[in-house]
């Protein structure tokens, strides 16, 4: 029985002034818990209107000591180390879930059941059957269940976005996407879950492909089907545990050729071992009528190409365009007075707004569980069709 | 007589657990002042040990309007139209000047002769007079008098200040540097504060120039001589008072040839006709040993070659290598776990980072009155070549 | 039977002063013919000592008025439309093979036979079959037979080469190559031989795959296995000839996954409508000791990342280096004492030199006819794959 | 008395098979030489219908030994130590003037005494007095007289040319132009007639200075002032001859500030100690209405910024756009059928092509003496600026 009387409507704040503020629950306070964070203490800054206020209400971590930290640093309320001492309060209205992927699905459940508004970093699980699982309780409440897709609230992205609904793209050919990192070149670096697929799911496809799959999906729509290859190169790795060395079980390069339901084709890389490189995102998309590119290491621009522009008055043969997206997120973004420079923390900032905008609103919009649902359908298929070396269908994404 | 009782050295605290936190006062909140304050909130989470703890504790603003929302965006605990409001108080440690240009200097005395830990947006003054009167003032007190020069607190260009001192450059021959704007190349944008001489003290050269000649004097030394050219090529705008025009008497553009106390010469440039760019701060320097570029454009980034590094292993001609310096900020900084890129608002967080840390250890430390008032004289000196044509000598900094 | 009295070795020329010129047959006279022709007229201005002397002989085009134009523009002595009077000629040593794909096979079977040098611009023929038949032919002379595999002959990738050899990249791990043109992305671009299968042999992968294959497998060694996607996306052209439309039988489109025999995976992919694009050959690979990158586009540089160079003096996180290959041809390049940059025609001229060295010294060297049939093996290996949507294994290139 | 019998009307080719070719007479073949022979060679491959034949008769070099190779490199026809053996025969109607500085003169009076169409190496001269008196005596002969400004006629020039002309800048505010090379960073590096004032005329100035000069001259029109830093730093160098070393007495860094006649401001920079850099000749002009950019390092590209267009269908904040410039020579330029990258060679065979069109078409066209001279004008009033340390008007061009 779901608790129906926490659902999103009565959180509509038609008067900030009188409104309470949204209560915020954090589930894991590492890296990713710390951004969301710092997120919810920016936004009054950067919005205006503010969709909704935000209360630090209360975190869960792993220990007490960490708790205490993030008090301290962050002003939380209170702190736990269980959960549900969040999801059963009656002032907390958003479950931030920030924890290793194997924890997802018990506190999603909880918090669904719970009526929760959730925002929840990828993946949505760790499993297929989890995410279904998930998605179908999801679909049962209307509450806001919103995917940490950030890349799609890049100032660039979300042009790229514009441009493609107005049809700048025409008919799309092909694209080639790709999320690259360098962090597992050295051999030495020791083992932890995100190398264990009992715990992750997967590697590189789980941790980066489903980032790159959303946003390619997010610009091209629904794909039709996958051929992947799944390699690790680096299969055992320091265990400080056992002082020995302990089995690498997911991926650390994945290539997938796909085939959008559109037509189009494409590959979708994600990897840990592309020696060079940081935190390089990027995309290049071919149409009929123009091209667009984006790289997440000059992430201030958007490339493109306009293809029907009749050569004057810039003439000959005209080369792609940059188009500087520096802060130009749409109204209600404040902050903007300058042209400044931006950078991932703020995708964050924004991503998350658009998260609050929805719960106060009551209009879901953004990347929801069913989102989360996609991104863990293409995984799911990838690894199939590297385990049996053949092309997979994706299912249609019906929602049900 | 200054309040010495409330001098820097009783605010070092030795014990964060303990300590009270350093109460800020907030003087303007325009763009400049919303950046601070949205420092003054992310600074808990981006830093581990945190120098201070800093508390909202009061805002001046124009309009009663502005100070309410102001309270409301960020929490500050009273709003006041009236500076001495702030300055007066005890429990208001750190006093942030982000006034247009022709308040600072009565602001900046009372807070000087109130003994409070000042962190002023550039430029310090509106006048070399000026500047020298609030220097004089600042000699005399021991608080920490910060310049906002965030653009030292870039990851780029702290590695570049590294390099300088590790002698990478070895004699350095000759630089460029520019900070290239294209807001004012609209003719209609109308009259503001910004292009009267009488509030501003300068046009381009005292806005951007003060910012990109304080960067190039933290990486070259003092400078010795410069020979200014100042235009203005756009000299009347609309006046929305008048609904007529008013005449602008400030430079458009400022080209500056100069030469360092160490024999270096190159061109120092600001510019609001910069068509074409939008944010762009950006220098190179070439050295006996080495050289280094930078661009605001691409901050994550900072461009080296080592003239002294042998052919081999990558041989034949080498070209300049870029190094990723994405959140490279050095320790205490603790979100930067993965390599994410970085835009300009964290530049700040990290600029007022130090001014915090100076303030709880009680070591000066970065940007100070003493520089800028350097960079005022570099607008005079500026000014006065341009007036004559001529060659002008900056003044040693001696510091008296 | 062969004609075994012309083979190479009787072309060593030891003492250039006494030596005859190498006599030049030009089959073709189109776009590729003429930059031949250009590369023969340059020949002596670049290198020193000049490997050999080369004189244009002959050439054979399509029709008569085109012979007289390559005899007024270049110099010929003499033209026909039979190549035959090229190859029956004892002053014509080299063969250059510049006519579309459907005629390569009979005038290289007849080249072979005649025991002349032979310089072929790819693809080596129209289909496997036919390469293989003149490959085993080759195999019977000890002429050189040179692929124009141009693009092994670029400063940057020469240098990409040397520090493979060198052992720079380590293990590789994973690598995308591509080449990228826009130029059939207009619908209404008509019909030619290169859009039909019959005449062409395949479509982007047949014209640009080779090129960039052949590149990969210079740099990694052999490959494995692919498991090709090849789609025709304009379906029907207009046909010149009868004012209607013919059907395009070759693909647009080409996506390959792939597995060298080394163990490193990638992509590679052709494509004649990647719109915004130019003439843009690029690759990256990353091992585990380092990476590289090149893009024709910037032709100049070679992107290189060494993982093994500790962070001193450069520290922090370093990024990519970009090595300036500006006219670093090794000796006998003598034309190169400035650093002037170079553009594609130069790559044929010393690319040329090479084939014009081998003939002098009779050495072979260079990308050979087995070169050329490992890329026609690579073509229809994916030709294969693409048809039944399965990994298809390449034959170990063993020269039989 | 000048010998009007051999002015360039005669030379006026209608028909070319019939018209005898332009006999060509090479005074140097250092490396410049070379170049100029080379482009000779590549004319007839390039252009269709080429504008006139040219044949490559006499050589005239510093030693028997350097003659005889360029004889057998290049097919002259023969070789002198003397140049008066060039200028004086009939047959030679194009003399190449590619000496140092200080033998221009001196040819230069005889070649236009003797009626000659002449292609000349910058600088025009060695010195001011000199020029002058060659630009008199050319006025009043009707020979082509050509400087070889080859960054005119790189397509991405051609094209920044042509958007001058279409109004693309509108009124322009300022520019920033340099010519950057490393060439004297190492301090061993010996003397050469380079570095010293009597042979050269001047150092980085008079070898890439006048190159930018008329770059920007050509596409902003003339220059009303200079305001000129001239640098050496490295004061002594080895001297082969004596085994000590030698006064290097000619500036090592040019800084230039200016006004032209039309109102805009900016540098000119030219430096041979811009150590990491190669060969980087740049510029960035700044209009009201547009905005353009170009770096020989990347010389297949145009940066191009149109602020007249509204911000759909791109919206937001515009960047620059790249036209690519890739081989846009216009006709009769004959081998572009493709997109093929450029370099610096080329360059120079269509700046050749060019003076022989004028040739042939007996309209001069083209950069001339009085090109040449505005440059030599440039360069003395930075010479006398720099040693008055004030600005030095430069004189109208009126060609008299």
């Amino acid at each position: 029985m779901l608790n129906k009387s926490l659902l999103g409507e009565k959180y509509v704040i038609s008067d900030m002034q009188e409104a309470p503020a949204l209560g915020v629950g954090m589930v894991g306070y590492g890296f990713i818990g710390k951004v969301h964070t710092f997120a919810h203490r920016s936004l009054p800054l950067f919005y205006d209107p503010l969709p909704a206020r935000t209360r630090l209400v209360g975190v869960c971590t792993a220990t007490e000591a960490s708790g205490q930290k993030a008090r301290q640093q962050a002003g939380y309320e209170f702190a736990t180390t269980d959960y549900r001492e969040l999801v059963d309060r009656d002032d907390i209205h958003l479950i931030h879930c920030c924890t290793p992927n194997d924890a997802h699905h018990a506190l999603l459940k909880d918090a669904l059941r719970a009526g929760k508004h959730i925002y929840c970093d990828k993946p949505l699980t760790r499993t297929l059957a989890e995410a279904e699982e998930i998605a179908a309780l999801a679909r049962q409440t209307k509450a806001v269940h919103r995917m940490t897709f950030n890349y799609r609230f890049v100032p660039a992205t979300l042009r790229a976005k514009e441009l493609v609904e107005e049809g700048f793209l025409g008919t799309v050919y092909q694209f080639r996407a790709a999320y690259l990192h360098a962090g597992y070149v050295d051999p030495n670096r020791p083992i932890s879950w995100r190398l264990q697929m009992d715990r992750s799911g997967g590697g590189a496809l789980m941790d980066l492909g489903v980032h790159i799959f959303d946003l390619m999906r997010h610009l091209l729509g629904e794909f039709a089907a996958v051929n992947a290859q799944l390699e690790t190169f680096i299969t055992r790795r320091p265990d400080p545990r056992t002082g020995g060395t302990s089995p690498v079980d997911v991926d650390d390069v994945a290539i997938v050729q796909t085939r959008t339901a559109g037509g189009a084709v494409g590959t979708i890389e994600a990897t840990r071992l592309a020696t060079g490189t940081q935190d390089e995102l990027r995309f290049e998309i071919h149409g009929s009528r123009g091209a667009i590119g984006f790289n997440l290491m000059e992430p201030n621009w958007l490339t493109v190409y306009d293809n029907t522009v009749p050569e004057a008055p810039l003439g000959g043969e005209r080369g792609p365009q940059h188009i500087e997206c520096v802060t130009r997120y749409p109204k209600p973004y404040a902050l903007g007075a300058t042209k400044n420079t931006i950078g991932w923390p703020q995708f964050h900032v924004h991503c998350l707004q658009d998260f609050v905008a929805s719960v106060a609103s009551g209009n879901p919009g953004g990347p929801s569980f069913e989102d989360g649902l996609a991104a863990q359908r293409f995984v799911d298929a990838c690894q199939r069709s590297a385990a049996s070396n053949a092309w997979v269908d994706l299912p249609a994404a019906t929602g049900e």
